[in-house]
């Protein structure tokens, strides 16, 4: 049975208490565009990755002509200051493609950082609020009503209750599931425009504003808006190249060929 | 591999031939009402939860900002009086998304209720008669012709089997497949209108009447209307996140931005 | 994991060197027909009983009351006359409903009915001609080439290869993974319209004799009409019910209710 | 479970630090096209079949009245000449149906040549450009940037990155993948026109001329035009089956009749 597997690159790092922050592709890609920017800013360390059979079965193309399987990877960084926590970083190119994958995987990494002593749980998301906000709020989910307390004082909106229904995907497993290891957790989630396919980093900044509170870390906000580019050109990337996987897988099965308007190559 | 698991909160419960009694969201929520009504005015107790890979990949968001993990719980009231039994009551937020898991689902609660000794099994479900019924009749579907008798005089019309066809899902499996462990069962099906997302109150009042009589139990009917515009908030809020997580897992899957006349929002 | 699973009633039948025949659900319900009709008219015994995951999950009720979960089950049969072999007789209410399921059911059948002594394999389907044949004729499929000359002289025609492609689900598999297993086998494929809800008498009566005569019994075709018209309204509730069930399972993923011109009843 | 398997047909062949070469169904056949005339020419043995859940659950018909499941083959040839490395080629009838099955089937098989030394893998793909090309071009991918510089000089475009996105299936799978095994590799694309079912040979021939270099040895290309119309006929044949095999499927499941133009046959 083919399963979803972490794979670490040399020996484990000692952690002392780490906090997990959990940042996947996803609406707007708030999150995604949130942890990796705080990953490079502290410049955090990778040392483990995450295959799983649930992402769709095709490698990307990198400009050095070198292929790129879709994968989630784990970064450390260890906190030296007062205040300052170690901490684990997941990012990657993907989530499940289908619902028992998600599953699959939130529990492959709970397991995972459980070992790792993780008992306190960050992820982020974007929030669809149908048009964009000038100043996008951050709004606050978490793993049990006490839990709100500890992260009073960021300017995290907790009225979310009243206004929205559901947290789909990792980032609402993680903290919905990791609540039965043990672990305390909050998902913070910027309000966006909800098109999937257009990074928002006004969304992820102000995310990024209440994370970095939170986590007592100082990063330099100036290279956001390049970064989110570089970001935008390699997610677009991807979720045109899975739009065109998906015609192509269908072609295959119905052996039309794809009406494609683009003029962008394939290959099978 | 991700599979079905049953979580006990602390000790299992010490039951004398306990009957189990199913009530799952379905046809007119009829399940879902009636046994979440019967567990709530007799002071069952929840001893343990179940969690899927086989539902919806997401949590809801309550008014407390806490989050919730779509799931099953496992409720049990120990029967006082002369001719009350000790009851195991399974309500929940979902049943499974896919055929595969509906049969997970319901072997893995069948190899724990053996365990804890049961030899019988009502299940609850609605019967989609196209109208809404001023009277609905409850229905009754059994594990094996000779069962019937056991069930005769509390107005259960067992001449289902020449209009009916077919019961979907968890309500029908449990006594089919609980056959093959030596337990007899009953699925009652009210009569309802058949919209999904429209709980059916009067239906579910007919079978509990009718269950009440079986079980040997009391209760105070009058909260009933109060309780199902309660639920019908929470199922509604279910029902309504689900179609739109699908349509924003699909709109995942192609870039496309959904489509919703809907100004609720959602998160990703 | 839930898996296909066989539950043998008793003990298993003492077997010398049996034939395995097979006739499941399928294009004109011709491999249901024959093979229910020829255990039926032998007296052939029931031992044992497939259950699968890949069923659709739903119970039939009968007019009893009782429910009915989709199953397989297998008959055994032993020869006394020369000429004449032991047999075992699968037929069933249903097939996969998802490719896995196929392969899945197949080999466990393969399984079961290699350590019961079984080297040679007749699967029995319906081959689509888009017509309604006066005189269906009866077209040969061979596990290998060499084992043609065993079925020559019972009017089976071997020009199939030329004409026809592929033989889908079952029937097939069975005898093309069976010979990995060191079993011979054939495919008896009865012309047909092609239409899977109108089972198709005329075409499961002429592979029906070709299948005695191979097989060396005789057996009372009067009956055959009158079984059909029995086996017709039993599969026509099948697959009524699956294709209601099928929308009803749509309908609850997208809370729609569904738009049906049929006054038939369903319970989900 | 049911799982993808490998079945060697006697003994693992002793190979010399083997090359592994892939060539399956794909856009314009190009790979199964290129692997299974040089595995012809070469007169290379098969040693290993492939079978898959993953693959359409139906058998093919051979001329000979013979089935014939689904499956992919592996064959080896010994290099004698200087410079000749030993070789394993993987070709077969078909890819994995379902996301799921491309990661099975590609670390089975990654699983299997591992044991059997390979260090160094060459998948052959087709490119979709959306027009026939008369000198179509070899653009090569590799499973890391330092690997290039071995495939210089044999005429591969490796400007590829900045122009192509994404290697679907197997191809891309088994360089991206095996190099978490030590496993250097290049995928050659010949470009086609990106119809699935209309297989091309000078794409093929493009890919095979590179390939021979690579691999230092000589092959007579004059009758791959002859080859291909005949491996023509039997991808048309599995594709077209394929097809009317999915109809048939959704037939099955809805219990309407297909409604093909077509008068070819099929079975169920």
């Amino acid at each position: 049975m083919i399963q979803t597997k972490i794979r670490v690159h040399k020996k484990l790092p000692k952690l002392n208490d780490p906090v997990f922050v959990e940042g996947l592709p996803g609406v707007g890609n708030v999150g995604r565009i949130a942890a990796g920017y705080l990953a490079e800013q502290l410049g955090a360390k990778e040392f483990a990755e995450l295959f799983s059979p649930h992402f769709l079965p095709f490698v990307l193309l990198h400009q050095s002509s070198a292929v790129h399987v879709l994968k989630n990877e784990f970064y450390y960084w260890k906190g030296g200051k007062k205040g300052q926590r170690d901490l684990i970083i997941l990012i990657g190119d993907s989530q499940s493609i289908d619902p028992v994958g998600h599953y699959e995987i939130v529990e492959t990494v709970l397991d995972f950082i459980e070992k790792l002593g993780v008992k306190e749980i960050i992820t982020i998301a974007g929030l669809n609020v149908g048009k964009l906000e000038k100043n996008p709020k951050v709004i606050g989910a978490v793993s049990e009503p006490g839990v709100m307390k500890d992260y009073k004082g960021y300017g995290i909106d907790f009225d979310a209750g009243s206004r929205i229904g559901t947290i789909v995907g990792a980032s609402g497993l993680f903290i919905g599931l990791g609540r039965y290891r043990g672990m305390r957790g909050i998902c913070l989630l910027g309000e966006t425009s909800g098109f999937p396919i257009i990074p928002d980093p006004k969304s992820a900044e102000a995310v990024l504003k209440a994370l970095t509170k939170i986590l007592g870390v100082n990063i330099d906000m100036s290279k956001l808006g390049d970064k989110v580019k570089e970001m935008e050109n390699f997610m677009k990337k991807i979720q045109g190249v899975q739009q065109r996987a998906i015609q192509q897988f269908l072609a295959q099965q119905t052996g039309k060929p794809k009406e494609s308007k683009e003029d962008l190559k394939y290959i099978g």
